[in-house]
C-alpha cells in the first residue's frame, strides 16, 4: 500500500474506476470526473450535424445530397473539421495554428495514445510525467512497454529543477527522455495549475533538451476565479509543445471527438512536424482509420452554431461546477472542523477535482470500505502515483454530483474518517 | 518490383490508396472497395438513434430524458448494442453468441488492431496470413513490430497443407504462430471464397495447434450467386475462431462501428475467452475508451428497425453490385478478346473486387502511368503481397463505380495494356 502503483496496478485502475460505481450503485460517487448530465443536450445536438452538412456542401461547392454521400463514406484520416477546431482554439485558448496542424481523434484518449506511442517509439525512449498523473497517459505507456519516469515536486516553483534532475538520471543510464506529459490547467488528479513562470521555464528547458511537451487540456475552460494563464502551446515559440484537446467536457463524451495540434516547425526546426503528423496519421489509419464523420459533423455543427467559441455555451456548466466546488469546500470545512491541522485540502480555481490529505493511509482497501460500509466512493491518489508519497491523499470529483449529494457524501466520508481516527 | 512489399512499403500502401484518387480526381477509380454512395442514407439514419434511445430507456426502465443523458456520457468500454449485434449475426450469419462475447469497436479496423496486438503480444509470437492479404491486418503487425508469416497457396484445396508447412518452419525457428488472419468470404484482395471442406480442415488444424483464426467478414453478405457457406465461427466447435465484423459495408463507413466476437470457451477451454476479452477491453480503454455512443445508437436504431437482420435492407445494394460485376466481366471480355490466353481474370461470386492477370509486371510505376496518362486507377496485387508471386496481377474494385464508368474505365485500362503489349 505504501508503494507506488506498478504498471500492472495502474492498468487495473481504469477498470476500478469504471466498475466501482456499478458495484455500489447506491453509493454517492466522488470518483469520476464526468461532466454533469444536465448540460448534455444529446437529443438537440444530434440535429446539429445538418448545420455542418450545409457548411461542408458550401465549402466543397456540391449539392447537399452529395455532401451527405461524401460524409457517409470513409474519410480523411486526419479529419474534416480541422479548420473549425483551429478557429475554436484561437478564440477559446489564444492558440494560433493551421488546420493542417490539427489531427482529429476518436476522443482525447486516442490523441494521447497516438502521441505517446509516436514520440516514444524506440527502445530507450522514456515518457516523463509528474507524479501523480492521469492514468490515461501512463496506461498507454504501460500497455506498450514504454518506460515512464515519474518525478515529484511538491512546490510547483521547483518543477523545472525536478524535471532536470529526472532527465539527468535518465541520461546517466543511456535513456532518452522524449516527451513530458502534463495537464497544466486544473490537473487530473492534483487540481493544480502551473504558473506563468513555471510554464516558461518548462518550455525553455524542454526546447533546449529536445523534449516534446504533451499539454493535455481537458479542463482549461472550466476556471471559476482568478486570471487565465495562456496554454503552454500559446507561450511556446520553439515548437516544443503538442496541444491535446477534447470535446468530452465542453460538449459531451459520447461523441468521442478530440484532437492533437502538432506544430509544423517542431523543436526549432530540428524535427519536421509534418513528418510527425504523417506518422501519427499512419498509425491512426491502422487503428481507427478516421474519426466518425457523424460525430465530427455534430461537433462541427455545434462549433458553427457557436461561432467557433464554446465559452458562452459552457457558462451555465461553469457556474454549476463553481457552485459544486463551493458546496464541497463548505461541507469539508464543516465536517472536518475537529481536525483542522490533520485533515487539509486544496482550493482549486477550476476543474472537476480537489485533493484532500488524511492523517492515515488511504488505498484500495479503504476505498472499498467507504463504498461498501459508508456509501461513498472516493479515489485514492496513490492510484495515480508513479512514486511513493501520496498514500494519504484522496481525489474528490465534484463535477457530476448535485449539491445535496455532495453534502450527504461528505458526511458519509467524514463518518468513515471519524471511525478510523477514533479507532486508532 | 518483383520482390514482395516489405513492412515499410506495406505501411505506405494505405496512403497510396487514400491519396491516388485525390491526386487524379478526373481518373476513373477501380482502386477502393467503398460501398456505393446511393445506398448511404445518412440524413435519414441520423434520425435512427431516437429509435434506439426508446429501446434503451425501456431496457433500463428509465425515462427517455435520462436515457439521453446516459447515452451522452462516457460508456461501457465493450459497448451498448452488443445484444442487438448478437441477434443480427445470428439472423444474418447463423452465428450463435452471447452479448458478452461481443466487443463493439470503432470500426472493423479497431477490431483487427486490438485482436492482432492481443494475440501476438509476446516476442516470438507470429501472425499467419495467406499471401496476398488485406493491408489493414498486416499493417497493424508491421506498425507494432509483430512478425508476419505469409504462406502461398494457389489452389485453395491445399491451404491447410500450406499453413502446416508455414507453421513447421516457424516452430523450427522457435517462433510461436498465434493467429491466422483470413477473409474466408470474397477475400480482399483475391475475391476468393474458402470451401466448406477447407474451412473444416483449417478449423481442425488450428484447434489442434492452438492457433486462433481471425475471421474477417466485411463482404460475407454480398453474395451474388451460389450457395452460402457458413462462417468459420459458426462451423467451429473448438473455440478457435474470433469473428470480426463491420457495419461499414452494410450501413456506412462514417459511423465507424465494427465488432469482434470472442468465444468464452477458447481453444477447447485451454484459453479463457473472458480473460482475452478483458484484455482487449483494457487495451481499448487506453486507445478509444469506448465506441461513440451516438454512432452505436444509430446502428442500434437501424438494427431495431430491421428486426436485427440487414439482409432485406441491403438487397438493392446487392443487386447493384451484382450488376456492376456483370458489367465489368462483360467489358473485360470485350476489351481483352484479342488475348484470351494471356489476360485472364476470376469470376467472383460476391464481394467488391475481382483480380486480373496480365502478361507483364504491374507495380506502382504502372499504376501511376495508368492514372496519369490513361485516366484509370487500378491496384497492383503486389501491394498486398507477403511474398513474391503476384507481380502480374491487379485488383479491380467495382463497388463504387457506375456502369458507364466501368465501361469507360475498362476501355482506358485496355488502352494501357494494348500500348504495353504492342510496345514489347
Amino acid at each position: 500500500m505504501s508503494q507506488a502503483a506498478g504498471a500492472h496496478t495502474r492498468l487495473d485502475v481504469m477498470n476500478f474506476l469504471n466498475e466501482i460505481s456499478a458495484r455500489f450503485p447506491a453509493a454517492i460517487s466522488f470518483a469520476s470526473g464526468r461532466p454533469a448530465q444536465q448540460f448534455i443536450h444529446l437529443q438537440q445536438w444530434m440535429g446539429a450535424g445538418a448545420r455542418f452538412v450545409d457548411y461542408f456542401a458550401d465549402e466543397k461547392r456540391m449539392p447537399e445530397e452529395q455532401a451527405y454521400h461524401l460524409l457517409g463514406q470513409y474519410g480523411n484520416t486526419n479529419g474534416i473539421i480541422n479548420g473549425l477546431i483551429a478557429r475554436q482554439v484561437r478564440h477559446d485558448h489564444g492558440i494560433a495554428c493551421l488546420a493542417g496542424e490539427v489531427l482529429v481523434t476518436a476522443g482525447g484518449q486516442e490523441a494521447i495514445d497516438l502521441c505517446v506511442r509516436q514520440l516514444c517509439s524506440e527502445p530507450g525512449d522514456v515518457l516523463l510525467a509528474r507524479t501523480p498523473t492521469y492514468i490515461g497517459a501512463t496506461g498507454v505507456a504501460d500497455l506498450h512497454g514504454i518506460e515512464i519516469a515519474g518525478f515529484r515536486c511538491d512546490d510547483e516553483a521547483d518543477m523545472a529543477d525536478a524535471l532536470a534532475a529526472a532527465v539527468a538520471r535518465l541520461e546517466q543510464h543511456g535513456k532518452r527522455p522524449r516527451a513530458l506529459y502534463l495537464v497544466p490547467d486544473f490537473d487530473n488528479p492534483s487540481a493544480s495549475v502551473l504558473s506563468y513562470a513555471t510554464r516558461m521555464q518548462l518550455i525553455a528547458y524542454c526546447a533546449a533538451q529536445g523534449i516534446v511537451v504533451l499539454e493535455d487540456n481537458p479542463y482549461g475552460m472550466f476556471r471559476y476565479e482568478g486570471e487565465t494563464i495562456p496554454p503552454m502551446y500559446a507561450l511556446d515559440s520553439h515548437g516544443c509543445v503538442v496541444f491535446l484537446g477534447t470535446y468530452s467536457k465542453t460538449i459531451c463524451p459520447a461523441l468521442r471527438v478530440g484532437f492533437a495540434i502538432v506544430p509544423e516547425r517542431m523543436l526549432q526546426g530540428q524535427v519536421c512536424g509534418k513528418q510527425v503528423m504523417a506518422q501519427l496519421s499512419q498509425a491512426k489509419s491502422f487503428s481507427t482509420l478516421n474519426t466518425s464523420q457523424v460525430s465530427q459533423a455534430i461537433v462541427g455543427g455545434i462549433l458553427l452554431d457557436q461561432q467557433c467559441s464554446l465559452r458562452a455555451s459552457i457558462e451555465p456548466a461553469v457556474a454549476y461546477y463553481r457552485g459544486n466546488r463551493d458546496t464541497m469546500l463548505a461541507c469539508l470545512d464543516s465536517a472536518f472542523k475537529e481536525w483542522p491541522q490533520q485533515i487539509t485540502w486544496n482550493v482549486p480555481q477550476g476543474g472537476f477535482f480537489l485533493v484532500l490529505k488524511l492523517p492515515f493511509d488511504f488505498g484500495a482497501e479503504e476505498a472499498d470500505i467507504c463504498a461498501r460500509q459508508f456509501g461513498v466512493i472516493v479515489m485514492p491518489l496513490s492510484f495515480f502515483a508513479l512514486a511513493p508519497g501520496h498514500e494519504r491523499h484522496v481525489r474528490l470529483a465534484f463535477s457530476n454530483v448535485g449539491e445535496e449529494a455532495i453534502a450527504e457524501g461528505v458526511k458519509r466520508f467524514a463518518a468513515f474518517v471519524r471511525q478510523r481516527l477514533q479507532g486508532q
